[in-house]
C-alpha cells in the first residue's frame, strides 16, 4: 500500500502541525502522488468557520501549504529518480511564498479534494499549482513556491 | 480603552475560528489601528510547529488572514467616515486573495507583531500590505485583497 508523502519525511522533520506525523495535536494531512498529479482528502471540524457555514480561510491557506511542500517534495523525487516505495525519503521542503485565491466560500461539513500539479522546478525552487475543491466544486485556488531544504 | 477591530463586527459575523469573539476555541487574534496602521500581538502556542523550532507556516498564513480582514475593515470605516468608538461597526471583509512571503524562519516562544499598512481601496476592494515580525526582524510580509460584504 502506498504511502503518504509526509510518512516518507526525515524522522526529525516529520512535526509540522499541519501535516507532520509526529505531531499528534495537528491535522496530520495526508498527501498521495497519483500519476503526474497529487490528492489530499480532508474534513474541517465544525469549530473552523469563517463567515458561520463556511471553512475558514486559514485552515484552507494551511491545507494548501502542507498540501503545496509534500507535493513538491514528490515531484522532487520524481526529478531525481528517487523512489517513493520506500520508508524514507531524503527530501523536505518548505514554503518560500503561498498565494491563495479564495473563488467561492467553501461549505462546512465536507469533505475537502486537494490536488496539485507540478508547473516548475529549477534546482531547489519547486512550483506547484493547486485547487481545493468541495462537491467537485473548486472554493480555493493556490500556488506555491517550495524550497528544498539541504540535506 | 480602545476596543479590538475584530469585536465591532457585527455578532452574527463574529465567529471566525481566527479571529472571532464569538468563536470560544479558535485564536482570538485581535487587531487595533493606531495612526494609520494596524497591530496584532499573538504568541503561538508550541504545538504549531514547522520544522522544530519555527512556527507553522499555516497559523503565520492565518494570522495574515484574520489581520488583513481586520485592517481592511478598519481602513474602509476611516474611508467612509465610520466611528471605530462605537459598540459595532457595519463592516465586515472577507479575503478575496492572500499573498504570503515567508522571509525567515518564525522563532518559537515569542511574541508575534503584525502590523499593516493600507495599500489601496477602491469600492469593495481593499488591499492591505502586512508584515509579521519576532523580536523586530520581519519573519514574512503578506498583502491581502479583501472585499468588503454588502450589508
Amino acid at each position: 500500500m502506498k504511502k503518504p508523502i509526509q510518512d516518507l519525511y526525515p524522522e526529525n522533520l516529520a512535526h509540522c502541525y499541519g501535516c507532520g506525523k509526529n505531531n499528534t495535536q495537528g491535522h496530520q494531512l495526508k498527501t498521495y502522488l497519483e500519476g503526474e498529479e497529487t490528492i489530499s482528502r480532508f474534513t474541517p471540524d465544525l469549530k473552523y468557520t469563517a463567515i458561520p457555514g463556511s471553512v475558514y480561510g486559514g485552515l484552507i491557506a494551511s491545507l494548501l501549504d502542507c498540501h503545496g511542500t509534500a507535493s513538491a517534495a514528490a515531484f522532487a523525487c520524481v526529478a531525481e529518480g528517487i523512489s517513493l516505495e520506500q520508508a524514507q525519503i531524503p527530501v523536505r521542503c518548505v514554503t518560500g511564498n503561498l498565494n491563495v485565491n479564495f473563488k467561492a466560500m467553501t461549505p462546512q461539513g465536507k469533505e475537502l479534494v486537494i490536488m496539485g500539479k507540478l508547473k516548475h522546478i529549477e534546482g531547489r525552487k519547486i512550483t506547484v499549482e493547486m485547487t481545493l475543491s468541495a462537491d467537485n466544486v473548486v472554493c480555493a485556488t493556490g500556488e506555491i513556491l517550495a524550497i528544498k531544504l539541504r540535506e
